[in-house]
């Protein structure tokens, strides 16, 4: 017995595939993903139409897809983040129906409970036994963490592995295991390495981004929380990358001796956990290739699914024991409310990923953003998009210093002590509208929907209109 | 946030435990589990009654529970495997319902598909963080795989772990993950570390296991099977541990590389792969010492579910990969059922375990036992009940030599070929007869059904009859 079919299409037909359903793809291969235009080109090749696509996130990579929108074989899209060139054709309309926003914890509750049914995931794995027993930590596509595709794996009624490097029975590291699997299929590669290790981790020599990183380490060490213990969580931009760095300098000076860094994780994560910073680093999601080879190596660098990072219907999350999370923003409002979903245009160049979810969850969610870019203004009077409530945000830190949200008066008068420059954010609004001009909120705006965004709850947290 | 509660009994409380629910356990600690029965302790106290327990085994240790069933705190039980003093009990008729017998792989099925609801899983940790990442293979009641409690954690309503070395979060080795876990509780000692590593794994110097021992061997090499990519399970009785070691000597001498030993592992399995017998060992549960130290230590020694071992709904098990697995029997007829739950006496003493789960799947299923043990004979004209089906069963391997299923002419072909002594399975019955006289099948045995032996599609493969 061998799971193993000769050919994507013998997958589809052996999985029972039919129009009307819904098939899953991961994103771990990032930009380089081959497998999701492959699957999509064979799936349109047989004739079947009108599918629901869940997929964990969408890159540019992905752009192929956009025609199988438009030619009806896909007329259903789910995901947690879109790239810019998606984005701006989902924008314009392309999909009757709006595609649905969730988050990267609420992704996996919805398929855990039901919620959102998968008929068919098409699971890319850097390396797999015939029976489907499979991880991402080695191959020539090795992209680390599988945490995104957990769910799919134990829920989808039928799980088919799309791998480039087949080894004997039994694969040692199991990321997935076969009782889940259905069917295992062979191509020559799933993935180009230089897109599935993207470039995001490089340090900025930016000085605005400098100068809000090193206000991010000071207002980390003023909140009481950098102590023996501390828990953290930083995307991979500039700014959020070089304020891990003056972090990290911190704690190495004050020998700090932190527990965990969590999330998609970076090379420099990896650097701090190997200098001492941390004990131990949890992993859904590898950003970089050194953090691809820190898992493959390193015990203490622990692949764990998105349930378990961020899910709100599990028990409890690795989120929720985070301390401090550093997080991006393309807009802020003055209710504190973030959005990581749209540009100051109205155009989707994104979605929450993770960061609705850590930042309700962490003790301090801190904002890093210039107060403006190409002439737009971060801070408005209502973003046009509402990713992360306000709620749930506690700081933004720009290139002027930090602003708290008001619910939040314990830090205030700690940053206030620590002779942080603190603004009022409608003080910032006022500085940067002086800069760039009262902005005209979301200038193109039609009258359609074109998304709609669930908050962690899977209510509707907002709703994305068409850019005409 | 924390998950710790200060006693079982608060754990008790807030899983919501009410009378008539069900309730599990797991038996990694063997002998040595002290987990049960202070949690059926604090449950009595607290007036709880008209429990169902479903553990995975019972041991000896365990007996305080049959005071539960008599005083109607416990009501129903469904097990895998119950050892001789539990098993006299039982068969006394103590319980007014039948006791359910599964398979180790129907259980975690039947749990993952709800078949069998378990409103709260209790379960004995060696390690655990406060959030209830856990894991046995490490601490001062260090049992190795958690296997057997993996679909419990993932299922149950409420998931309370309980530990005697609580470590700082994250643990790094996380066998259960705390996204399935309500609470934890510290206590003093989950368990006795020298029941826990049970003494089943000393090699025989009885001549006639040894004799089993080496015609099983030989047989394994005739079977064709014996080859590069091997790959084999045994049990922890005499004549299986004594054939896995002539088994070793016939791979080493031939330099076969086998791929995998499976199962409950032993120090002598540990041994064989770190002699380069095998590559992998694929752990649900650990027999001894050696075994739990290496589970800890080598990435070679995989942890797997009971999902995973042998589940029946699985999408595929590594049972399913196996060549070669050797088993005991304490009765077996001429139709080649075998009766791993009773005695000749009808006494229960036993259970399939994962007997019937590998006896199905495996490409040669061999059965070892003497032909007669305290004058009564082995083979019998139909078993007193049958624990795994005669379809599963390959061959018989006894003193005498070898007994092959008629179905299984390729085997017998080869083994004559082999010069292997072959007897008709009647042949072996009458000289057992003539040894021991006709029993009489089942001498003592009442009308009434106090044991219900589920199939591994969960049908009813046999009764088990009251003893007067």
């Amino acid at each position: 017995m061998s799971k193993l079919v000769s050919s994507i299409q013998e997958a589809i037909e052996k999985s029972g595939l039919k129009s009307g359903m819904c098939i899953s793809f991961h994103h771990h291969l990032r930009g380089g993903d081959y497998v999701l235009n492959m699957v999509m080109q064979a799936i349109a090749d047989m004739g079947i139409r009108d599918l629901t696509v869940n997929a964990s996130s969408l890159f540019d990579c992905h752009m192929p897809l956009m025609d199988h929108i438009r030619n009806g074989v896909v007329t259903g899209l789910e995901t947690d983040y879109v790239s810019g060139g998606i984005g701006r054709e989902l924008s314009a309309g392309i999909l009757p129906k709006p595609v649905v926003f969730r988050t990267h914890g609420l992704r996996p509750s919805d398929i855990a409970t039901g919620k959102s049914h998968i008929d068919v995931a098409f699971l890319a794995a850097p390396t797999s036994d015939e029976m489907g027993n499979c991880t991402g930590k080695c191959g020539p596509s090795a992209c680390g963490s599988l945490g995104y595709a957990m769910a799919d794996a134990m829920y989808a009624d039928k799980t088919v592995i799309i791998t480039d490097n087949l080894v004997p029975y039994p694969l040692e590291k199991q990321s997935i295991t076969e009782d889940y699997v259905d069917y295992v299929v062979k191509v020559d590669s799933i993935g180009d390495p230089k897109g599935i290790v993207s470039g995001t981790t490089r340090m900025p020599k930016d000085p605005v981004a400098l100068r809000i990183a090193a206000y991010a380490a000071k207002a980390i060490e003023a909140s009481g929380l950098l102590k023996d213990g501390f828990s953290f969580q930083t995307g991979a931009g500039g700014a959020s990358l070089a304020a891990a760095s003056y972090l990290k300098d911190i704690m190495l000076k004050k020998g700090i001796k932190g527990s965990f860094a969590l999330g998609g994780i970076t090379g420099y994560l990896v650097e701090m956990m190997e200098s001492g910073c941390f004990e131990y680093l949890q992993d859904v999601q590898c950003f970089d290739l050194k953090a691809v080879d820190s898992i493959n190596r390193d015990p203490r660098h622990i692949e764990i699914s998105a349930l378990h990072y961020a899910g709100p219907t599990a028990k409890s999350t690795a989120a929720q024991a985070l301390d401090v999370v550093v997080l991006g923003a393309t807009q802020m409002d003055v209710n504190f409310n973030v959005n990581v979903h749209t540009n100051s245009s109205g155009y989707i160049m994104g979605g929450s990923g993770g960061h609705t979810d850590v930042a309700a969850c962490a003790k301090m969610t801190m904002i890093v953003a210039p107060l403006s870019r190409a002439r737009m203004s971060l801070v408005v009077d209502r973003v046009n998009c509402i990713s992360t409530p306000g709620s749930s945000v506690d700081v933004l830190v720009t290139q002027y210093g930090v602003t708290v949200n008001p619910a939040r008066t314990d830090l205030l008068e700690r940053f206030k002590e620590w002779k942080l420059p603190v603004y009022d954010i409608h003080e910032l609004k006022e500085i940067a509208d002086g800069l760039n001009g009262m902005p005209d909120p979301n200038p193109n705006r039609g009258d359609r929907v074109v998304a709609e965004v669930l908050d962690r709850d899977g209510s509707i947290l907002d709703r994305i209109y068409q850019v005409l």
